[in-house]
């Protein structure tokens, strides 16, 4: 079956339970999927684009009120869609960091977050982990000093992952964005794994941005995100064009510069939209979904040699698995070598870890039914009994 | 109908013949539509990402094989999927506009061509067009010398339009390019309204960066766009990120820092990709496009006092009128005032003029049938017959 030119039609998320460690937030839901239809064509949220003409006034569709929404859902003030938390990202770095700037960041910094570093000409630097792997307030302290001593300034932005992609943990970011404050660090959270998937609340948090991911988190189609700020930062990030043409005297009203004028024209911010009254009421089940993570991670604990990595309980279903003296043990003899473990999940209807994995891997398994997370972790089980693995019960 | 949260189905493609003039191109094929189905979760195109992780090495679904076949499609060496037009301006004004730059664009300039310059800190010069609404090589080479003289130092970008926003007009491109490379000053070609729509041939052009749109002029969802440039450049507008982190080490492969890393991870590539067999094969029927346009074109001139603002005959269907001395007239006393014409238009299923507008307007009748052309022209002169208007027969 395929859709033209030699694309297959996906299945994935219809034959397998798919544990893939980035894939859990973004399905969409079934609103999204008729939206994302009847929005599929270019430009097609701009049938009644009117005077200031911007993606985040139009009506109809109610992007406008979407928008607002967005905000008070995070509790920012002012909150805009961008084409992925990368270019959240960016517009920040591109409003707040110049050449030559130290910036600093995580041991558990994203890519996206050093290119958007890198994009804007500053000079990155890392907070490390405590041996927990927990980025603390007290450490981002005394790297802020190191660097304001070794720079002779402080960095222009703090980025901080609310909880990182490594791990899965969850970073005291408000002890962290309180500390920065104290140097006049201006902190951007990235919250690409936890908007939209738990409670945010990015004034109790504290931050001046923070960012969120529409594909990751948002059950929203690629590329999507949502840049939300405080007041005092709304002018200087969101601000309009102060260009001009010198022979025409044209002038381009209310497009703002870092957003490159409007973002998600089309599928990418109808299908946002249409999830949204579902990822705003499913922040509040989030405890289920932790319940039936630490079920999996008990299950996987169960079998000798087997350790999570993550801290634990968990606090977010990201999480990271340590098999070296488990699974990685079949692994060594094993006729399909380390692919044995996902191709025993696959025939058990389970798909998303990294092939070939056998010694540190992740999974996700938001979304699932208590009923499928069950049955992930009893599999678990019994492909490690069958290949002679001590299992403790 | 709706499809959740207040979001109506949009229903203009079914019930009208649409002639706005930035949706024409970018109505997805049926291809396209199966795809976005098909791939309308998150990040739908990343459940066989291996080594090097990078989108444009994906090879199911085929991405690499479609950035070869868009690279070949424009005849340039290199291509990249990108966010929008405007993010392939970015792109690009971020690798060679440092700030303070002067940057030489045109009257037609598009307001994103001139954010990306404001973005990178460049100082935004514009080339006149000649009385016929035409940029010409001679000019840019005045202006050129104009800036050199007043700054100092060359523009370090020429952005040029193949067809601009205003007029639809096509400019000559290539002779711009030729005379720009002999001031050593480099050229972004703007194909948003060409590459789908017409054949481009970047070679030929001449062009050291070239943008063409998605959403815009290749069936595409939003947002969605390509950024292609020859070997010469590659290296620099697809530099590899250097970033490193001090305290872990880590380094991040071969991410492309313009690109912020991947850019259309869902919806967005594999309905452009969809979409891409049934595009390379329309600009080949180019020229019928061109005649249904001149058809409506000569419909509207028929009647006393219109005008048609853009060259003619047509080489390109976005067209400009005038009609202050015809429609206009009438809706100094017509009851619904300038509303009277898109209502006139509506009532006969034609849809997509600004609302309100009888002075100058524009329209795109791209993708029409011929009977659909001939039935545009006619309702035209339909209208203006009904509230009295002459005609030339």
């Amino acid at each position: 079956m395929n859709c033209g030119d030699g694309i297959d039609t996906r299945l994935i998320e219809e034959l397998y339970i798919n544990l893939d460690p980035i894939q859990a937030g973004g399905r969409l839901t079934v609103d999204a999927m008729k939206a994302v239809l009847a929005y599929g064509d270019g430009y097609s949220v701009c049938d009644n684009c009117e005077k200031p003409f911007r993606l985040d006034c139009i009506k109809k569709p109610p992007l406008a009120k979407f928008h607002d929404d967005l905000a008070t859902f995070v509790n920012m003030d002012v909150a805009r869609l961008v084409p992925g938390a990368r270019r959240g990202f960016q517009a920040v770095a591109g409003t707040v960091v110049n050449k030559g700037d130290p910036v600093l960041l995580t041991a558990f910094s994203h890519y996206t977050e050093f290119l958007s570093v890198e994009q804007a000409g500053g000079i990155p630097h890392e907070v490390p982990p405590d041996d927990s792997q927990i980025i603390t307030a007290d450490t981002v302290a005394v790297r802020i000093e190191e660097i304001t001593r070794s720079t002779g300034r402080p960095p222009s932005l703090l980025y901080v992952e609310e909880v990182d992609y490594q791990f899965g943990n969850l970073h005291p970011v408000q002890e962290i964005v309180k500390v920065a404050h104290q140097y006049d660090v201006p902190v951007l959270c990235n919250g690409a794994y936890t908007v939209g998937i738990m409670p945010v609340d990015g004034k109790k948090i504290g931050a001046d941005f923070l960012v969120g991911s529409g594909h990751k988190s948002m059950a929203a189609p690629a590329p999507s995100g949502m840049l939300a700020t405080t007041s005092e930062w709304a002018d200087k990030l969101f601000r309009t064009t102060q260009a001009k043409g010198d022979i025409t005297g044209r002038t381009f009203g209310v497009k703002e510069v870092e957003m490159m004028g409007c973002t998600l024209m089309g599928v990418t911010s109808v299908g946002m939209m249409a999830s949204f009254p579902h990822v705003r009421e499913r922040v509040n089940q989030f405890d289920q979904h932790l319940k039936r993570c630490n079920q999996i991670v008990d299950a996987l604990c169960s079998i000798d040699g087997t350790k999570v990595m993550s801290e634990y309980p968990r606090k977010h279903p990201l999480t990271r698995m340590n098999t070296t003296e488990s699974f990685d043990k079949i692994a060594k003899t094993h006729k399909k070598k380390g692919f044995f473990l996902l191709s025993a999940l696959r025939e058990r209807g389970i798909t998303g870890i990294i092939a070939g994995s056998t010694k540190v891997w992740k999974f996700n398994p938001y979304g699932l039914t208590e009923e499928q997370a069950q049955y992930v972790g009893d599999m678990f089980v019994e492909i490690a009994k069958e290949d002679g693995l001590s299992v403790q019960t």
